[in-house]
């Protein structure tokens, strides 16, 4: 079977990996494909406004992570919610259920070592071939970006934060 | 009187620079901001998605442009738009209607010469204080940088088109 889909990749240190995700969220309800979001680490706060947008949109939305490892006070639990969102989006990525799936933040699970890169690599491969795939965070390893088709860095030039402005309501969350 | 906006720019040659600026249009809807959408150049099927969801928000959207310059048959009336958006947009900034305007592809304007640098970086600093602004485009001019908050620049690591895949709807557009 041809694949149909492709996948996609935000990295880099700069603004715009997640917002850009839910942009083409926008883009895919727009033309009525069935889209599902896997939010791996961010709790809290975070994520607020695009998840607001998702339930008015009627797109399923599932927010698995335990915010960042810095954030946890018990890692344990955290490595486990990590792994098992992991595993509920390799079951989306083989279902056939989806035609975008958003893998938020994604790449966090690699870095703190909850999931193998290599586990991650055939999740994607293994998808069903009708499943396109955006996947965001820092750091995506090499082995992940050989896989992608279209692999963007955003790259900060010059950030608010620098100048003590924080992160506004309604731009970054 | 204290600015309470910041200025984003989403400028390189990387996918997610306009999709960027749409999630955040997102963000900005759910927290029940009044948004306001300026599309500069890009005319036909580009956009459609986007257009779709600020229509279904109730976001408005201005499209100005006439398509890139190298579609136009009529540089006249292509110059003569350009400006023309970029008026729209100025009384737009000025107006204290807007806690977001999106000048989506608004670099071009100023690439093809049809608005000065200098007057688009005296617009965005006699802005309303509480309009914050997310500009689009290859080729942000240095000027234009300065006076921004937050600059991202995407970087194409790898794109789908250069294994001769074509602009998927749903992902692109």
């Amino acid at each position: 079977m041809a694949r149909k889909s492709i996948v996609l990749i935000n990295t880099g240190d700069g603004k715009g990996k997640s917002s850009s995700a839910f942009g083409v969220m926008g883009r895919a309800w727009a033309r009525g494909w069935t889209v599902g979001v896997v939010q791996f680490v961010k709790g809290g706060k975070w994520k607020i406004g695009e998840k607001k947008l998702a339930e008015h949109l009627d797109i399923e939305w599932h927010t698995l992570g335990d915010g960042f490892t810095w954030e946890s006070t018990d890692m344990d639990e955290t490595i486990a919610k990590g792994r098992h969102a992991w595993e509920v989006a390799n079951e989306k990525l083989a279902s056939g259920d989806y035609d975008l799936l958003i893998l938020d933040e994604l790449t966090y699970t690699m870095k703190y070592e909850w999931v193998e890169v290599a586990e991650v690599v055939a999740g994607i491969e293994n998808r069903n071939p009708k499943t396109n795939v955006m996947i965001t965070g820092r750091g995506a390893p090499q082995e992940l970006i050989d896989v992608a088709d279209t692999v963007t860095e955003m790259v900060k030039v010059k950030h608010a934060y620098d100048q003590g402005i924080k992160a506004m309501k309604g731009i970054e969350f």
